[in-house]
């Protein structure tokens, strides 16, 4: 079934757009601006690289796909092999320095470099992999002390399964909205592949975090519902001996689930097949897929007590968002509550009557667990933990599970912000959760404000996709020791598209 | 017309026979011995290797081909892409140690090495080049840290113009002489490729020197004869705006000439297309090039003053030998006369009368010179320069020009021995021209001595195809400044099969 679903691919011949030089500016992203050395037009580059030379050409924004080029020497013979160093960039500190210093926790193999000895530099050339980059760095690195080789020709034939003439064009005077809006569109295209990758550099895994955002967006833009479909059913195909669903899944060599269960992203698998079946009302699929969703709902009520309450397991990961110190009990209340709802809202379409009736039992009870446990009436703030942490966290997904009346919930959100100590957002997976709770409590100034401030910080960083990781107050952030690993056009990143066109524009 | 006599080539497919490790050994060919570790049969390798595991595995011979092979993991999922060098190895020392010392003066591209990254862990993948080698290092240099990676079919698609069915089989006893032959063939059928290559692994350039011998070698063995056909036009095609063949010629990405013009290597071409007519009656072709072969000696003339006497041309190369310090005036005399020996022959052939003459007169002046000048009758020597140097070279040289009645000659060489401090021959190429005017004077056995010395000294060090230096004194002597760049198969060393074919066994 997933296989059927494999979507078409769509592909451009794309070139560089100039030579550019990075400059270290401690005001620039990460400290490190590229300068324009030289532009060209279509056709006219032709770089000329002497023995340990290297130049950096610009593709102009983000893009995903296959590369080729054209050797040329002017002054035959050469006498030995060219041996040449290609370096991929999302961003420009992957290309400025050396990657031998390389530290980080995950492998180097992440940072995308090939070295090639090319036997005679004539011809067209094609480096072996996929890429995801904007920057391409090339150092002739060995060979003919005496003879430059010229570079020319160099196309990247982009790849990608979004129908990019799908998109219905948004009107509107706000052009940071509809900037945010381009930006989202690559960031979401450039990650469609044949699954919904998380980051067309890295993990280049479906994950089901990033699978339930990107859909989203996804139904608002592109349409392409039968790759959320084929996602849904790749899932299927890899749950565990038990019936659980990993977290991610890898699509090579063949359809593979990773070792990770992570409980929220358990939780949200049911969400992602009742927001397919609202987008497309394809009752085939979800008949099919119901038992399975209704199964991740069992995994994660395990760890809810007779009264209702939420307990995190203890061997197993709980997300919410990467950041350290977060006490996540009652956003994972939140989202469990708001996981059942949406198994509610699919199961009464499908007149399970008997399901949504021990369903909508265990959702009141949880409802009364968490304002009994989490709420503290006084402040009007959701606490989490013994010592009644504040968190944005804990906010956005009690007001997406609906607890409270919006106007609570937005009395709340208010609150958050002459509290002392209030755990923020760390990254823009969580970013999304609060935005989307703003909009649902009615704060519609203040989710695009937080959208134009938090996402719009990263274009006015010179993003032209959105990143996995990003800081205002620290460029350099980063969960893998270095921060040149991170994905810088990453899936969970992309749904200003999605608010700019269900809430704001359209 | 080089291009209507592009080779068929023949291919077979060979896997590795054991994994084995290097060994410091003093005695050893350049202090280094493989050690099996372990011998497989076909189809049963499967090579387990962690991250900075590395193994060497050992196809038993010398070969040239385009490697493949297969990956697998067994524990899936594997959370990155990998990292993997491969280096290739004729000889034990180029993948004993690390590459990264390499202090060459030709360049690094030259030694065999490749690093991919393999994004999925599963299928069949071929490295990019052709490769000549008889150890292959696989090292995992990046990548996930638990997951070992599998490697297994390794496969060697070979590639050679030669046809070895068409080889006649030697009969006799003389296991040392068969094992030269066997070993002379590998070495000659690994060089022919489209064209005579020097060495498969490096230049891969068509030089003229190694042409001659391999063309005599060809019509004793393979008798792939329109190679050496398509190789004299190549030449032809890329003569100087004078006219003159350079001494090699690139023939990728389209045939091209080198910058280098040896003198001793102009003198030469002339020489192959007599001896290709002796070999083929191919009248057309001879007819076709002679022009171009009398304006090369015409070229060589230049260099010869009224008198006859040659004068060694001051910005040019004389190679003769790799041989510093030997004086080249005297052996140059002795090849120009064998150069114009050889135009006679066809020139003869083709009843070119008036050439004829003319070359005759010229000759018998060289001839006259060569004694007046350096033939020291007290000693029976040659003598050459201002000191008198003695030399193989210039004994070799002499012989073959049959400035001497071979008993003379003979006697000359006997002086040699007696003599002190005569310079002796460095390289193979020169050895080879010491063997055939050993054979020319009658001295068959002292020959069949020196192929068995100094051939049979590379067999006793573990050679599979005969190199491009070798000096019984000193296993790490290179022109290159490192001894790992040398040629382990090298056409000028291909020459006993044509002498045991011709003189020996037969």
């Amino acid at each position: 079934m997933a296989e059927d679903s494999k979507p078409k691919l769509f592909h451009k011949e794309l070139e560089p757009k100039a030579i550019v030089r990075p400059v270290e500016i401690s005001t620039a992203f990460q400290g490190c601006k590229m300068e324009v050395v030289e532009i060209f037009r279509s056709g006219e580059l032709d770089i000329c690289l002497g023995l340990d030379d290297e130049v950096i050409v610009d593709f102009g924004h983000h893009l995903v796909g296959y590369v080729e080029f054209s050797f040329h020497v002017n002054d035959q013979p050469t006498d030995s092999p060219y041996g040449i160093q290609f370096v991929f960039g999302e961003v420009p500190s992957e290309v400025a320095g050396d990657l031998e210093d390389y530290q980080g926790s995950l492998s180097r193999t992440w940072m995308q470099e090939e070295r090639c000895t090319i036997d005679y530099p004539s011809g067209k050339f094609q480096l072996p992999r996929r890429y995801a980059f904007r920057y391409l760095k090339i150092r002739r690195i060995a060979g003919p002390k005496w003879h430059p080789l010229y570079v020319s020709a160099i196309r990247c034939r982009t790849v990608t399964s979004a129908d990019f003439s799908r998109v219905f064009p948004l009107r509107g005077d706000d052009s940071e909205l509809l900037n945010l809006d381009q930006v989202s569109l690559r960031t979401l295209g450039n990650c469609m592949q044949t699954v919904f990758e998380d980051g067309p550099k890295r993990d280049r895994r479906l994950w089901i975090g990033d699978l339930r955002l990107q859909a989203l967006s996804n139904y608002m833009t592109f349409g392409q519902n039968h790759l959320v479909k084929r996602c849904l059913y790749l899932f299927a195909a890899v749950v565990n001996d038990r019936g659980q669903v990993p977290s991610s899944l890898f699509e090579f060599p063949t359809p593979h689930a990773s070792n990770d269960y992570i409980v929220d992203y358990t939780a949200l698998y049911p969400v992602i097949l009742s927001e397919y079946f609202d987008a497309t009302g394809d009752k085939e699929t979800v008949r099919d897929l119901q038992e399975i969703a209704f199964y991740q709902l069992d995994v994660v009520l395990n760890h809810v007590d007779e009264e209702g309450l939420v307990h995190l397991p203890e061997n197993q990961w709980s997300f919410i968002d990467w950041c350290d110190g977060l006490h996540k009990q009652a956003a994972m209340q939140g989202l469990f509550i708001f996981a059942l709802n949406s198994c509610l809202r699919f199961a009464g379409k499908l007149r399970l009557s008997e399901r949504v009736n021990q369903l909508e039992l265990i959702r009141d009870k949880m409802i009364s667990a968490a304002v009994k446990h989490f709420y503290g009436k006084e402040k009007t703030l959701w606490l989490s933990g013994p010592e009644g942490q504040v968190s944005f966290a804990s906010w956005a997904w009690m007001t997406l599970a609906g607890v409270l009346p919006p106007e609570q919930s937005a009395l709340s959100y208010k609150a958050l912000w002459v509290e002392e100590g209030v755990v923020r957002p760390k990254g823009p997976y969580l970013y999304h959760y609060v935005v989307d709770a703003l909009f649902q409590c009615g704060l519609e100034n203040e989710a695009l404000l937080l959208l134009k401030e938090y996402w719009g910080g990263m274009l006015a960083k010179d993003a032209t996709t959105f990143w996995e990781v990003y800081s205002p107050e620290d460029d350099k952030l980063s969960p893998y020791k270095d921060y040149r690993v991170n994905s810088y056009c990453h899936a969970w990143s992309c749904t200003p598209s999605y608010f700019i066109r269900r809430d704001a524009v359209r």
